[in-house]
């Protein structure tokens, strides 16, 4: 079948190099704005994704359900790059194409005769975007590098988890995915400079540069400190209280972060005494006496259940919230609303639900159907045919 | 000072309404990518954020590291969009605005009578990108929601922590940082559809959207099993081995995501048995077979310490890493070489390092200094005789 998306990039070609993570990442996201993914595929197994559970095993096929939620929405072509015949292929399409995304480790492209040098003076048009492990420069550009890696390396791990722990990996591959959602924002911030300039041009993000630059406070931390920041469990480092809570029955998180708000979520908690208290006047004095403030809070949070609380504090404007599991999240209502999970039918294993676009655009239909993932090479005769 | 950013975006104006993070994130992403960022703030004390710790106090003056690091190249005149007066200067400049960024909840603009109905047919080219809470649709549109809030509904800190532990916060504010990044996305794609047609278009991104999706592996094990997956400490769910380990001295991590990675690895440790052990013949087996497998390995592992065991696997390729702290993370030569610490020179507290921009352009500087952030309403002088 042929993906037939809309939205900004409609008309965009991008050929596809990529796999398992931060590059599908980022032409899912270019699909989902309407782009045209080609993605090429190793013809002895493909993107390697396919092979990595969970599967779906239905009517005699196990697919990846992994493989399957990234790639919604692409077409397949099965191409070796070192075979005459399939580069004669690959250099047709790249005439064709506005954006090459790939994620090899620097270098392979290059070997292969398709670097961005040479693209560039062949293809000057061409929006050459690269994601890897440590970016195409400095001295770690040729090491491997997987979510975890970057993880550990870039920092975030230090600061997740709780304090005197074991180390705590962020629970999604928060590595992979914001390289893939930087390289997106770089592709299509290229895409318009070339409306205007006819150029294009090389994008290369490294995931470990995405770990550092999404370390936020803790960064400002060590420079306002000289001190690293460790990890704080569920609390924030400089927002007080701003944490999740024990409740009769579990745990919420409450979130008031200013006076305004304190002094409401106090009066909830029956506890109208706390704002005139000299350790909990404002926001950093709570951050400084926060185990007694805590101590204070459970003592009355642990008396009813979550949902008596949440309630309370809804009523009166107090940010708060259950923590939900990922059914709930999926399932909760205004996750529904938003159309934030949507359907892909596959011909083999049936529908199967995924993540949607979080980008709602105004001039763009939101579908809650998409295209499926293609099959290895599901496209070859369509794209050959063009 | 003026800001002077060279990018992508060069021409483009930004008129910035947004407060605290999620919004400023996705204008500071704007400004390093080359556009003016024109930050409009209350007349009483401005940006929230400039009140947030961690602060430097120098020279007599105390400002907030955060507001610093999240507005550098950024512009700002204070405006009482209540007030006649300044919403005339408000809407002159509007007329000279491609982009308009907001984080008021869903129903302020309008009030104002800024809503982007309104302002869609008197500024038909406007670009309107509004990041809420929950979004601008559905049953929670109107509810309040901060980082925390979104981190707990929309299912990652589920996934996030030790299993039968705590709950356990992402260390960094993923659910402002990821919804400012998708809105970037939009915005930039959106300008380029606008060469095109030469229409502006309303982006409306949900925080809780956002974190529904980058679930990522934790979507597609729930739509695989019909179960909620749970946290699973510092391990990957579906490949293994993917994980911290104990070393004599502290952890590392270690990711060989597949079979010949797992036997030089095997090899490195001693154990070249392993690969022929039915337990651990692929990585399905592996990962089922977890547990025995990080006996095994760390048995080995805490032989020796953490230095011994990166060159011993990254001597035959295996990807590795320390766990860095945030100074390891921000000193390491990488990050260093990848130009990931940029300097901002305020005026009056002097030099704050900061992340670096993370998407690496060829047609474009990644200088090491920025334009510090604005005092609040500095540039009104300046704008204002324009």
């Amino acid at each position: 079948m042929m993906a037939t998306n809309s939205g900004p990039l409609t008309g965009i070609t991008v050929l596809d190099l990529t796999r398992v993570l931060a590059g599908p990442y980022c032409t899912m996201m270019l699909a989902d704005l309407g782009a045209r993914v080609i993605k090429i595929e190793r013809p002895d197994g493909g993107d390697d994704a396919r092979s990595f559970g969970p599967f779906i095993d239905k009517n005699g096929v196990k697919k990846s359900a992994y493989f399957m939620s990234l790639n919604r929405g692409k077409e397949s072509i099965a191409l070796n790059l070192k075979a005459p015949e399939d580069r004669a292929i690959f250099e047709d399409l790249l005439s064709k194409a506005d954006v090459l995304v790939e994620n090899y480790r620097p270098g392979v492209m290059q070997k292969l005769g398709y670097g961005y040098e040479a693209l560039s003076k062949s293809h000057p048009r061409l929006i050459y975007a690269a994601v890897s492990g440590f970016g195409h420069t400095g001295p770690f550009a040729q090491k491997p590098a997987y979510d975890m890696v970057v993880q550990a390396m870039g920092g975030i791990m230090s600061v997740t988890g709780h304090p005197g722990g074991e180390p705590t990996r962020v629970g999604s591959s928060i590595g992979d995915i914001t390289a893939g959602m930087f390289t997106a924002t770089g592709i299509t911030s290229a895409l318009y400079e070339r409306e205007r300039t006819g150029k294009g041009q090389k994008i290369d993000v490294g995931m470990m540069d995405g770990q550092v630059a999404i370390l936020e406070n803790a960064i400002a931390r060590y420079q306002a400190t000289g001190e690293s920041p460790g990890p704080l469990g569920a609390r924030h480092p400089s927002i007080t209280p701003f944490s999740a809570f024990r409740t009769q029955d579990g745990h919420m998180v409450i979130a008031a972060g200013n006076n305004a708000l304190f002094e409401e979520l106090c009066a909830a908690l029956s506890l109208p005494q706390l704002p005139n208290d000299p350790r909990f006047k404002d926001n950093d004095a709570r951050t400084q006496n926060w185990d007694d403030l805590l101590g204070l809070m459970e003592q009355q949070l642990t008396t009813k259940p979550t949902a008596h609380w949440l309630d309370a504090l809804e009523a009166v404007g107090v940010p708060c919230g259950p923590i939900h599991n990922v059914e709930e999240a999926l399932t909760h209502p205004q996750t529904q609303a938003r159309n934030m999970v949507v359907q892909a039918e596959d011909k083999d294993v049936g529908t199967l639900g995924m993540a949607g676009n979080p980008i709602k655009l105004s001039n763009h239909p939101d579908p809650n159907t998409r295209t499926p993932a293609p099959d290895l090479d599901a496209d070859r005769d369509r794209i050959l045919g063009e």
